[in-house]
């Protein structure tokens, strides 16, 4: 299946390039796709997007944010919050018309440091923001409870034995990003309902940080008991 | 240890009991001491105080809250959030200072349905507020992401593995809430930090009732892995 990215930090490199090796041709779209030799994303990580397509290989591409939109089959938004809905904007709703968009991204206030506050939270939700401005788009939030190298490799903590939760409106969408999820190693997939049942999860970010920070450095995920 | 409840609530009561049947002589703080014939708390749970009494025994009783919160060495509020602030003031700092305050109650905004809202949230916590009005109280937040049936019994689902959070400002608070904590089965007490760390716990809230809602009428805990 034809996968379009949108963002190229660590979330969009991890997840296409592992997208790629499970066999899906995947193009990562930017703003400036002429910027092969920029470090993407912060840290010792970031790469620039001429090393993610040597490691890619040919089945990887680089465009605009629409020409990555365009090509997608599905759709993978790997956008900070703040500028989710501003890229989708750009791309227009023609490129994504009826396709699954599966959105990673979380509502962060950039401006504040830590703690960590939210620009949205109980009162709605980005995935919400996102669905009403673009309501032929079958919206499905999903990954944003966790770091990009979990998201591909859920047995880098506890032999992969916890949570991925999914929210969105349509069930059909629902059922492609499962099986998606199921290729990148999640099990325990857990359908929360809704889109309005992403405020749960973006709202999540506040106790996944306060986690993070007291048992630094190590991944952490969450798993459902039930 | 002497122990007093401030709130007679399905939290209340559940709590008193275990802790009555672990050793603790409890004292529960109510507004209204003479009403104890009024069931407390929803659902099919709700006993009334004499029922209460009858079941405890001799180690239990009920007062005002200043009383409850006199009679203990160590003080619990499992009260609703939109009321705590309120009684601790009824209470007064004279019979908290210096003392342990194991707090549970959430922000929950009652006077609004679902989806379930908060008073307050990433910018401050009840935690917060609670600890800022009595700086002598040595508050400890902990207890507050699941149902009074779970805090008592954590084996009721996975076999107990799964995380109960404590976050407060004080060590020594935190090691004597956390020996209850064992006392009550628990064995996966997760240190976030500081207080302002119960902004975390407070906003699990939201996934917290997602999950219960997609999964009703399932018990469910959360369990951080690493």
């Amino acid at each position: 299946m034809h996968i379009g990215i949108l963002g190229t930090g660590i979330v969009g490199q991890t997840l296409g390039l592992r997208l790629v090796q499970l066999g899906h041709p995947v193009m990562l779209g930017t703003r400036d796709p002429a910027q092969l030799d920029e470090p993407k994303g912060r840290g010792p990580d970031a790469r620039t997007l001429r090393t993610w397509l040597a490691l890619a290989g040919s089945a990887a591409s680089v465009g605009t944010f629409r020409e990555a939109a365009a090509s997608g089959e599905l759709v993978i938004t790997a956008l900070s919050g703040v500028v989710s809905l501003e890229v989708l904007q750009t791309v227009g709703e023609a490129s994504l018309h009826g396709k699954t968009l599966l959105d990673t991204s979380n509502p962060i206030d950039v401006s504040r440091g830590f703690p960590l506050t939210l620009f949205v939270k109980d009162t709605d939700s980005l995935g919400e923001i996102l669905q009403r401005a673009f309501p032929t788009v079958r919206l499905v939030k999903t990954l944003n409870t966790m770091t990009a190298a979990l998201m591909v490799n859920p047995h880098l903590v506890g032999h992969g034995d916890h949570t991925v939760f999914v929210s969105g409106n349509d069930a059909q969408a629902k059922a492609q990003v499962a099986e998606l999820l199921r290729e990148l190693g999640w099990h325990d997939i857990l359908d929360l309902g809704d889109i309005a049942t992403a405020r749960g999860t973006e709202m999540m970010l506040s106790i996944g940080h306060a986690v993070m920070r007291a048992l630094s450095p190590a991944e952490i995920a969450f798993k459902v008991v039930r």
